[in-house]
């Protein structure tokens, strides 16, 4: 990919993921692979007025190291001054930009007790500053550049150069970079984001059933006062930014305990570097009591059992069978694509954002409200060709909202 | 430069340099540039039994974009989570591994006073930390690696990848990597520092008068109970270390008021990024009260202006003129290096481990003693082919010590 266009990239991400205002302090969370970007991402932030931009830096495959060779104690703790330099940020309002790259296997192998262990550990220390960044407290924005072991797991067929730029391609024409104008196409894209975003809320539907062929047959209620989102979100200043680049969903809260039925993966869940293939879950009063997979159902298993939150429902998401994602056809083992690809719900922490008056509500408040809380919050995919959804008002009218796997409202 | 052979120089960095330990901690200092060997170093690490490897990464053309474009008041501090980390690997004793890769002239055309600002910052948040580190009671080692900056700066006239392999090589024939058994021959390399150590040590020269026909004419005076130092070190435990890879020094501490007279550098002094060149000082009871430089002489006024002690020598340290390194023949234009071809001296802190019994002394009795203490300790060159030094004992006896920049003592 020629320079100039990842430059550009990097602005998008700068301008319309995080909204890099003048005077904004800007951490960068970075794997060293990604150095030549990230020190873009810089320049375009401190164009925009930053007043400092630091970077977070890591390196993946030292990461996979520790986690092969280091002494088993590694893993149970999370040091204080690493927590300290997240709320040093936060108290800044600092704007956090994540350049998104690992390979997809990165922890293939690794023993999935440390791994979930030092998730759970990392979690719980971090848990104010996800709160933070879960209620737009602090604005934040992620998105994606190739990593060589990425891309060819992605094209495991092309040469590593080929599958880098082959990776760079769908990454600029799904984040809407080959547009004349991206930055101008965010804008439109966020603005179309509203007609649906109007229409379900008005709609204010006390639960959605889910069935298709594989399986699924899931009824999930939603909580009184719930808001769809989707698109740009807004800070508590009302600056907005976009937490995903790219974005095709609109999502909410299910009501925690409403959650009833069977749920079964479209899409294989890329999880803390290994991949868990072909899950499903039954759910009743809200908790999957019971679960299963073909690939790695141990690593599945750590997952559920990070804490009392993480059998639980947080995100609800809708995403047409025909967004511009999904019909690219590739699978990118990687949550912030596929996700877009496809109908999800995220195990575990619910965005307090998807409720109304949630600003001046205590976290006692929206967990009472009905919206899970978790150290998790984990997307997996459910959406299918022949995904069907039945909305169910509060006088128990049936609306379809999608029919084989899309939104009903479009066809007409 | 072949994999194996930089995979032999990471172990012998960690086995000989930082000499880690089963269960030890460490703690690897690196640049982004630097990820491939720094992953091969945590690897040699983890062969010799260390508990876990933390990297501390930096990305040093971000550290430059930071100084040309943040905000001015990002230079006078230094976050406290970040002093926090320092002390929580100290508290481990973990060992400090420092990869060296920085092009020389990084920082050029950057602020001196936004440099010599976060330098007081960073220099006086960390005190506790290089007290640490300076009196041996963690272990730590610095070694260096091409980067194509660094490498480009020394053989300008080479395409990047031939300057790289270049600087390769010349990094190690100098480090012994070229010798059947390098580890074997550091070993033998160590010893061959106790003859002129222990000749230093019982001579105990009250002070040693410099001479050369660059103009430099200085009397330096040691303190009583002065120690000469070379090649390993040992921690409080007895564990032996090398601190510098290279090294071809042996050094101890001047007496801190007892320095008079004019010395002129020799060399340029890499400092922050950028090189300082043809500079003197005069020097008059320990201070250096009057001094110029060709280049970069505000450089110069901002490292003496970092607080009282940086107008002070903190370390004497003899060089023969026909060391291996200087036989090479290059101007490394970084420290590690060309203290290693030529006698020197550094401003700043002394190291407390140049006095006898300092393992059971304050820092106080260290100063009352005569050993200058400074935020600051910076390396600069004075061995020329000519330099002749006299030693002068108790009884006032004169003993050539340095005689046309070789060991006197080797002629006989």
């Amino acid at each position: 990919m020629e320079k100039a266009k990842i430059q550009k990239y990097a602005e998008l991400f700068a301008r319309v993921g995080g909204n890099v205002q003048k005077g904004d302090a800007v951490v960068i969370d970075a794997d060293t692979q990604d150095a030549a970007f990230a020190r873009l991402l810089a320049e375009s932030a401190y164009d925009l007025g930053a007043k400092e931009v630091f970077h977070r830096w890591d390196d993946s495959i030292c990461r996979r190291l520790k986690y092969l060779r280091a002494g088993d104690e590694a893993f149970d703790a999370f040091p204080q001054w690493l927590t300290d330099s997240y709320d040093h940020f936060d108290a800044q309002k600092a704007v956090l930009l994540y350049i998104e790259s690992d390979d997809p296997d990165l922890l293939a192998g690794v023993s999935a007790s440390r791994v979930s262990r030092y998730q759970a550990a990392r979690n719980a220390a971090l848990k104010k500053h996800r709160e933070l960044s879960m209620s737009n407290a602090v604005r934040w924005s992620i998105a994606a550049i190739p990593s060589p072991a990425w891309a060819r797991k992605i094209f495991p067929t092309l040469a590593g150069d080929e599958a880098v730029e082959k990776l760079w391609q769908a990454i600029m024409e799904i984040t809407r970079m080959n547009e004349p104008d991206p930055i101008e196409a965010w804008h439109r894209h966020n603005q179309n984001f509203q007609g649906r975003l109007a229409y379900l809320n008005q709609k204010n539907f006390r639960s959605l059933r889910y069935r298709n062929a594989l399986g699924t047959d899931l009824t999930v209620e939603m909580p009184e006062g719930h808001l769809w989102l989707g698109g740009a979100e807004h800070d508590k200043e009302g600056v907005p930014f976009n937490p995903n680049i790219p974005t095709e969903e609109i999502f909410s809260a299910p009501k925690r305990d409403g959650v009833n039925g069977r749920v079964v993966s479209s899409m294989p869940l890329s999880y803390n570097g290994n991949l868990i293939e072909n899950f499903e879950f039954t759910f009743q009063d809200g908790q999957a009591i019971s679960f299963k997979a073909k690939k790695n159902e141990e690593i599945l298993r750590g997952l559920l059992d990070n804490d009392g939150g993480a059998r639980y429902l947080g995100e609800i998401a809708l995403v047409p069978f025909d967004s511009p994602i999904t019909r690219m056809g590739l699978l990118f083992y990687n949550t912030l694509f596929d996700e877009n690809a496809s109908c999800h719900f995220a195990l575990g922490k619910g965005y307090p954002v998807c409720l109304a008056g949630s600003d001046s509500m205590s976290a006692a408040e929206v967990a009472k409200a009905g919206v899970n809380d978790s150290l998790i919050h984990v997307d997996f995919m459910v959406g299918t060709e022949d995904l069907s959804v039945i909305g169910l008002d509060k006088d128990g009218v049936e609306t379809p909202v999608f029919v084989n796997g899309k939104f009903a409202q479009d066809k007409s």
